[in-house]
């Protein structure tokens, strides 16, 4: 594979069009991914989620700014559930990002959804695994974290960062949507905005109800649009990485990332499978139709699909 | 089944306990969900949806007081993606709507994720199915909507309302999650705040973006608080009610409704099937530790597991 091996010999090209290919998930993309999972395990992946309008982009930025300062390369994944009818349109905030986009050490890309929200997680986390084997130290991985499939998504990071703002709407309200479990980090954004304490409260309230857990995630307050609370926040990544490095738990994480990955592999060939052989054998239109007009009932109609398939348990 | 016909003879203590079961996913729940499918497809479904915070819960509150002013009896399923630690706390903002409890023509309910989101929005269509059953007119169903998850939920809806609020970062940057394309009516809540014009014109912006299509989504300003708006989105439900049963559409779109139920049953079969089988052959432990440590890849090993089990095409 000419591509692999020159996207493992850091040219950009080969890493653009391999993206691309995973996106698109052509029929080379098995061979590929494939081909560089032996490269991969190395990038550290911190994921930034939050409500709509919290923040996450700025935030994004510096803490790319931050990793730079530090050397390291870096690959920043924007996924961007937009939907079709709408396309690139809202896409222009991104464009702010190119400010790196001539930095050899930053590799961006935006992904939007093509097809289903599941499709656009199993993308992204693939997309992770193409930027680690290119060789980033860090990817950062920026998505709207509010329902199952973007907790999916960042399920994929090592350190996930929530963002919060004191706006109306955005505080305990927001915590309630399954995000809670998934955070290591809280940014409570715009800290300059009235409500700010009460914000910073509610959290802590929420976190007070939670059994004693290795690891209480701290809730730094920052204004993005002035840069400030940045250092604290980046050092808090770093005590999460340093957490996480020790009694073996990052370890841990990744035997549960990777229990995670191969189960969504085999549920989506099992899937795409089942669907191809009860497509070939039957028309559904009619027992749709019995179903609608309450002939039949979707519970034994579907046995009786996996029986005619021949499904064989 | 005892449960079953007294559910069909209009007892709400056996509906009650046939919720509990469907939504606890015990063994009895598919002999029942098959004895009341003949006796579904009556009631009409409104699902409300929207950021959190933007007042949706009133919102019902004020549907179904409408709702019952026209003699329409009326189940209420408050879906709440809870996580499991916070529990119960929050659903304290539920009691308010316990002013209708001892109204015999409501029946409310509020239903948290015991397990997986997917899982939840499984056992929401299926108690919606309850309450159809169960003779119900109208069945509202409020979640938070922003996810795939909560795309699913209203998916089961004949009529979906989005409500917006004038709040910072719910405007356009919400439309972005997805929801657009559910949404046959935008509720433009909290309309005495300010910046409610700006919401207004960026969903107008959004819809002018569409290709035309058969039913535009109206948008209504309300005030929950006071009651205003509330006769008119009233009767744009009942204008899109009325749109859908021309031409055939509700039949079409109920057509698509089961074959998204009929999809979903079957590939639940298939998964919970496909792992037992696995798990009965092989312990994942050690090809998860190869895979982790690079000797495997995650692709080949799902290939291979169902190789083991002779999944068989």
């Amino acid at each position: 594979m000419q591509l692999v091996k020159l996207l493992l010999q850091g040219n950009r090209r080969a890493l653009a069009r391999v993206i691309t290919l995973v996106e698109n998930d052509e029929k080379e993309k098995l061979g590929i991914l494939q081909a560089l999972y032996p490269h991969t395990g190395n990038a550290y992946v911190i994921g930034v989620t939050g409500a709509p309008g919290a923040g996450k982009s700025s935030l994004v930025d510096r803490l790319l700014a931050e990793a730079r300062t530090e050397g390291l390369s870096v690959g920043v994944i924007a996924v961007d559930p937009t939907s079709p009818f709408t396309g690139g349109a809202i896409l222009g905030d991104r464009i702010r990002m190119q400010e790196h986009a001539l930095d050899p050490g930053v590799f961006i890309r935006s992904m939007g959804s093509r097809g289903s929200l599941g499709g656009l997680s199993r993308s992204t986390r693939e997309t992770i695994q193409v930027l680690d084997a290119f060789g980033k130290d860090l990817v950062l991985v920026e998505t709207v974290g509010v329902g199952q499939s973007e907790v999916d998504i960042v399920r994929a990071a090592d350190t996930t960062l929530v963002v919060l703002t004191p706006a109306a709407g955005d505080s305990v309200q927001t915590l309630k949507a399954g995000i809670m479990e998934i955070a290591d980090l809280f940014v409570n954004n715009k800290a300059d905005l009235p409500g700010v304490e009460r914000t910073f409260a509610e959290i802590r309230a929420m976190l007070d109800l939670r059994s004693e857990q290795p690891w209480r995630p701290p809730v730094i307050k920052t204004i993005c649009t002035k840069g400030s609370g940045l250092g604290q926040l980046w050092e808090a990544i770093g005590a999460h990485r340093a957490h996480l490095a020790a009694d073996n738990r990052l370890h841990e994480e990744r035997q549960l990332r990777v229990r995670l990955e191969l189960a969504g592999e085999v549920e989506h060939l099992v899937k795409s499978k089942i669907w191809e052989e009860i497509r070939e054998r039957v028309s559904l239109e009619g027992l749709i139709q019995q179903i609608v007009d309450r002939q039949r009932d979707p519970y034994s109609v579907a046995r009786e699909l996996l029986e005619l398939i021949n499904f064989p348990f």
